[in-house]
């Protein structure tokens, strides 16, 4: 793909808020990037009037029009037959049609998910799953996937996520040679899971290409030593759930009490800036920010697909995996 | 059963710590039960010396010299077969041969759940389920099971927790007639989740005697409105400790933001007061202490077992549980 500039279509109907969150996100992520970007924005045509009252400039942005929303739990086959004219659906297709980078959409993983897989296709018939970039106070940043975008899974699909993390943290980090690899399980004793995490296990350390070390406990999450973290993406999307719900939780507490939070907190630990999961494996860059973001959480989630466009860093993922399958 | 005091049978050698912890733990619980007590301690002749030097009394305790451990990843065959003469084995026959009203331990959830069932037998054919108090903002406490007795379920399984949860609940408070029951999932919309969760939901709707009140996300357990959590082992027990690793690591850091938490935690988000996990199911009071726990931790964990029997509460629990099968 060659580009002038960076472009990112925007599901402007996806989350929660709709897209009352969006124009006061770009306008953030503007001042972040501080270099030509440009957004192609699918949703209401009344953004247009907002983008323009922060005094964004039109250069920065097309509005296509588009008021029609995938409902969260719509099924695969309601999100691939009568959604087609939806905003994400029209996203994904503009990635397809190289009009963009990247994508980023708040909306419904299971529809994102079912759509992009079956626009943009799957890398060399790997599983896709969501990956997100998690603080970690022994090493900066781990990866943790998958995050929800398979909502059961078996061995295999676990070995696929290791395969994918392993090669995406190469991508971020290239003097990593061998990403250490974990497993999410209930305990760290060898025969501690259930038999899919077992025959996981089997599976990734007969790969020589990958760095199996071991077992990882949740509570160990922030603090682990391991490069990547593999879990199935119900117990996944439930550990970064549950940390995030006690972290909100503390700051939705009366003003003194977050005060003293601010103050207890380390800056790394703010989910807010490390918002949007890659949806690592299908062949083109999806990004997935939560549905519940505010405009700063949204305008990090656009900064990070920005980056990851600038960078190559999904070029070199994809680079990466295919030496590595 | 009766006894003239509540009899406590501890595992002297579970946990990651062994017995160090034990002889605080049992002089801090003492002081807070504040009652006649008295302590079956399976474990190493040591304890005595170190129980004397603390001040505690010799009619608080009698020990059962035993120096087996059975590892925490010990299989079911090899726990029932290999380890019959080990700390948790003897503790939970002791149980059985009514020679104590409950017993704690801080050893490996698989044995501890084996031998229960091996000796003690399920109730009514359920399903048992570690079962927690888990503090909550807007009512107190809510209840979650199933937090790791079961690293792989059925659907039948999850119906049968919710059984199990909302007779202790009703047991806890009986006031409450039909306590409200949720199911642990990605998302709250209707269709979200896999299989055995949406299987699990219809056998929890079609139960009349079952207050059935939708799905809840990870992020929301200390702050929803139900009474009873209801989640699959694995992924209870991954939820779990993704918030006590947030907590605890907020909690390890230097001693001015350590001081900074204290005055942003709200007091009753303490996990280890609310140490000590019910393996509800069984035919007698079986009490799960984290693995990690310190002494101050598994003090709680004794004084939540004591009230347990004192207060007739897991005898009630089988009472309602036989009114509802």
């Amino acid at each position: 793909m060659q580009y002038d500039n960076i472009v990112i279509a925007l599901d402007g109907n996806g989350g929660d808020q709709g897209s009352s969150q969006l124009p006061q996100a770009i306008k953030f992520a503007i001042k972040k990037i501080n270099a030509p970007v440009h957004f192609l924005i699918y949703g209401s045509k009344i953004l247009e009037y907002e983008l323009k009252n922060l005094g964004i400039l039109k250069s920065y942005y097309t509005i296509i029009e588009c008021n029609k929303n995938i409902p969260q739990d719509a099924t695969i086959k309601e999100a691939l037959n009568s959604y087609q004219n939806s905003s994400m659906y029209l996203c994904i297709q503009a990635l397809k049609n190289k009009q963009c980078n990247a994508v980023l959409s708040s909306g419904g993983t299971g529809p994102l998910v079912a759509i992009s897989r079956h626009i943009l296709g799957c890398l060399y018939n790997q599983r896709p799953a969501l990956c997100a970039i998690m603080p970690n106070s022994t090493q900066g940043f781990a990866l943790m996937l998958d995050l929800g975008a398979n909502a059961s899974c078996k061995a295999q699909d676990l070995y696929s996520f290791a395969l994918l993390g392993s090669c995406y943290y190469k991508a971020l980090k290239p003097q990593v040679q061998r990403p250490s690899i974990a497993l999410l399980n209930v305990g760290t004793e060898n025969k501690k899971g259930n038999n899919v995490i077992k025959e996981a296990k089997n599976l990734i350390i007969n790969d020589s290409n990958l760095n199996y070390q071991g077992f990882v406990e949740a509570n160990k999450m922030l603090t682990s030593c391991f490069n990547v973290i593999v879990s199935d993406g119900f117990s996944g999307n439930i550990a970064l759930k549950s940390a995030e719900g006690v972290v909100g939780f503390l700051k939705n507490q009366n003003k003194l009490k977050r005060f003293f939070l601010y103050l207890a907190k380390p800056s790394w630990l703010d989910a807010g800036q490390y918002n949007g999961s890659v949806l690592l494996g299908v062949d083109g860059v999806v990004v997935k920010s939560h549905a519940s973001s505010q405009s700063k959480a949204i305008a990090s989630a656009i900064v990070n697909t920005y980056r990851l466009c600038k960078n190559e860093i999904y070029n070199n993922f994809k680079q990466e995996l295919k030496l590595n399958i």
